[in-house]
């Protein structure tokens, strides 16, 4: 009884995970039930199969080819389709090949034939190429060729057989693949671009809190507050670990029809180089979490001094991603993230040369182990978020994003924020007056509360160059921006 | 024709990688026209079935169930077994009580059942513990309970196609099972036990390496010489991406009977623990690697100083990893990673005191974050060591490995080595006088020479708890442990 009651809890989650499971498990039951009864309960078409093994066929192919994704769906049901054609064909000529040689020999023949090509077709399933995409192919091609070429009939019987098997696999295959496209459907396309979103998103709320929890983490009082902004935190955890999901999908979408907003020969391989990238990131900030709560044993007053740039290097970076995930999400060209970028690293060079500045001298070398190390894995972030940046961009043009996004070459000018404070303004190229880079002041810790420049309501003119940049860190300090844009500064 | 030699070379490529996958594919064919021609051309037994519907049924188990592993194969082979089964039994059991109400509703209600027990069916499937262990079982339960409940035939026509159904199942079922365990078995977990010792041996190839990489990187000149040095160094990276092979060998793996030095509930999960940290110090040595190359601008003097405590530590570490690979390379209970353990904490304690020593004070901060990077990590990398040897020691024990590699307590004392030089020797628990740890020393730089312990010739009383080290980095320093065996010293 309480094993039922698990059973049924866990159901519940795993339905409330992602409800299209139950979507999908309905599907099947009526591929299913409309795939036989067309068969077994159909008014038309004769029911000469004694065993009607027709209906077992296509039973068979809507139970084997049903899956969750329309693109697994798909590319199941071609392999499907096309080796039992290939295979049928192949084996139609072995049969005759081996019917002219006599009553004796042609068994003997026949399980040559049969012996040969399940030992060939199985090695060429361990092709890395093949076992990624026609593996299942590969399967059916064995099993009908072995079914047909084995079959003891005479040669009508066989094209009987061969017919037959091959349109209720045609039939049973085409019906999944119409359910699974116009019921509801579940693109492996589209579930492998939110995931890249989703990843961008996490990692760009960590490097945006992170600095926070740096310096405040003995701060806080309550336990229960810090843990749940901790586990909110690791949630780039996930990210770790995505590789063979991504892998997956991005194999299953390469079957898929232009569907939505995604065109024909969408790049997902480029999916795959920015979350290779994301990965990289996620170990790098895997590696800056079991920082968070060392004790860097600094006299308060450096502490403060390093501070301001070092929040802001990790908080830029954070902006970049997101805005990476914005352009993602809204499927436009975006070069917003480029301001991110040279403010991240503005801020890197900041901090290198207060380093040089020789503030560290009376400190211990031990003491600033720690610090430095931090230092150098966020060095680390900055540039592999310019290089994810970089592969959205790519991957933007690759897909023909539109251009919305796209500010005219901004040009950055100071002004004062609502707020009272001082932002932060870096001239870049200024040959137009009226475009500006204000950065704003807020103690919002809030996630979302950080993308202005996904709201249209604040940011009415996004094609004309203005960009709002939100930051929670910015203590009044103004930091120009030396001239070139792309300059890598971090070479400390 | 290109494309044909192409294919060939690759074949042969796939073939040499590992020559047990031709081997497999024979066993398929094989194991094909066996099955085939026990229905097709069998004395015995009758020929009663029109269209060769068993035959077809073994043949496409054969297919389907044979698996490179033997322990995939078991896995489809029982899951498809007791689905036929269970679903068959359920399924006389729908028709029965879809009998009792009557010519009409029967069809409706049969549909229903259909219906509903797919859809269920589809949704258990996305359960994580049954997708892991029983996703093929749901499958084809789904497959034989829709094909025996909506076939339209008497009771007793209906148990004939379920007897015969299960019966041939069987026979393909075994058939394979037999053939994959007796004809020149792949087992998964043999496979998973040789992986994990790859990985180690990988690791601590590296780890030895390190030190003489890092200091000596600028000084040689040929460049095929480094380049296929460094491409060595490089094997780390398959590491980085084993979890889903690991996965699923363990997922096979405790399908299979005891079979070799493998018992009955080996523990198979503690593998994956120990393959968890070796990733976790595969993706630190992925950032160590980066520094290799860096230009660590620290004067010569102080670079000749450090370097002696931070060769060891890198070697000291990549040695404790070795010695786990040897324990579990001939299954034997071994605690002779200890010494090399406390070898490389002592290493990163004299590091961190000669850091301490006011080493670097004349030295610009920033010129030393590369370096203090690489301590801080290679400290990261000797804490995951000592976590490493830990889980090897808890799948020694829990494996039931054999005593004979373990010293009783050993105790340690000075001791002149053949070369001349000083060796360094450390003394814990001084209770018992002959027992000694030599640090031999020896500038061979070669792979498999650093594994005395494997080597019984020279090794001659590994029970006695002397333990021959061999080191190439101690450059006559001595340097003397404190007190406590297990100490974490690395607060740096």
């Amino acid at each position: 009884m309480e094993k039922l009651r698990e059973i049924v809890r866990e159901g519940r989650r795993v339905g409330e995970e992602d409800p299209r499971r139950i979507v999908h498990a309905f599907k099947v039951g009526v591929a299913l039930v409309l795939v036989s009864s067309f068969y077994y309960y159909q008014p038309f078409g004769p029911f000469t199969d004694y065993f009607g093994i027709n209906a077992m066929w296509a039973v068979m192919t809507v139970v084997v080819v049903f899956e969750f994704s329309v693109g697994a769906t798909l590319s199941k049901g071609l392999n499907r389709g096309v080796a039992t054609l290939v295979a049928g064909g192949l084996a139609l000529g072995a049969h005759q090949l081996a019917s002219l040689s006599g009553r004796t020999i042609e068994p003997i023949l026949l399980a040559t034939f049969v012996f040969v090509t399940a030992a060939l077709a199985t090695f060429v399933r361990f092709f890395p190429r093949v076992k990624a995409t026609f593996d299942y192919g590969m399967l059916i091609f064995i099993l009908t060729f072995s079914l047909i070429s084995l079959s003891q009939f005479r040669d009508e019987e066989i094209l009987d057989l061969a017919e037959s098997r091959l349109s209720t696999v045609l039939v049973g295959g085409v019906s999944c693949i119409l359910i699974s496209i116009f019921v509801c459907p579940v693109w492996a396309g589209q579930d492998l671009h939110s995931l890249l979103i989703s990843n961008l998103d996490t990692l760009s709320h960590f490097l945006q809190e992170f600095g926070g929890e740096y310096f405040e983490a003995r701060e806080y009082g309550d336990i229960k507050v810090v843990e749940k902004r901790r586990r909110n935190l690791e949630r780039y955890k996930s990210v770790l670990n995505s590789k063979s999901d991504e892998d997956t999908l991005a194999n299953f979408a390469k079957w898929e029809p232009p569907h939505g907003k995604f065109g024909f020969r969408h790049p997902w391989k480029q999916y795959l180089v920015v979350a290779a990238l994301l990965r990289q990131c996620a170990h790098r900030i895997d590696a800056l979490n079991s920082y968070i709560n060392s004790d860097f044993q600094i006299p308060i007053d450096i502490k403060k001094k390093l501070e301001e740039p070092f929040r802001r290097m990790s908080l830029e970076s954070g902006k970049a991603l997101k805005e990476a995930s914005i352009s993602l999400k809204k499927m436009m060209k975006s070069s917003s993230y480029d301001i991110h970028i040279i403010n991240s690293q503005s801020a890197s060079k900041a901090l290198s040369t207060l380093l040089k500045s020789g503030i560290l001298n009376d400190v211990e070398p031990l003491r600033m182990v720690s610090l430095l190390t931090t230092v150098s894995l966020l060095n680390d972030i900055v540039h592999i978020t310019e290089k994810i940046s970089e592969s959205v961009r790519e991957l933007a043009s690759a897909a023909s994003f539109k251009n919305k996004m796209k500010p005219t070459e901004p040009t950055v000018s100071l002004k004062k924020s609502d707020s009272g404070s001082i932002g932060c303004a870096m001239p870049i190229n200024s040959r137009d007056g009226d475009h500006v880079v204000t950065i704003l002041l807020s103690d919002d810790d809030d996630d979302t509360s950080n993308n202005v420049v996904d709201d249209d309501t604040i940011n009415e003119k996004p094609e004309d160059g203005e960009i709002h940049v939100d930051t929670s860190c910015v203590h009044g300090v103004g930091m120009m921006l030396e001239h070139s844009l792309g300059v890598r500064i971090l070479q400390i």
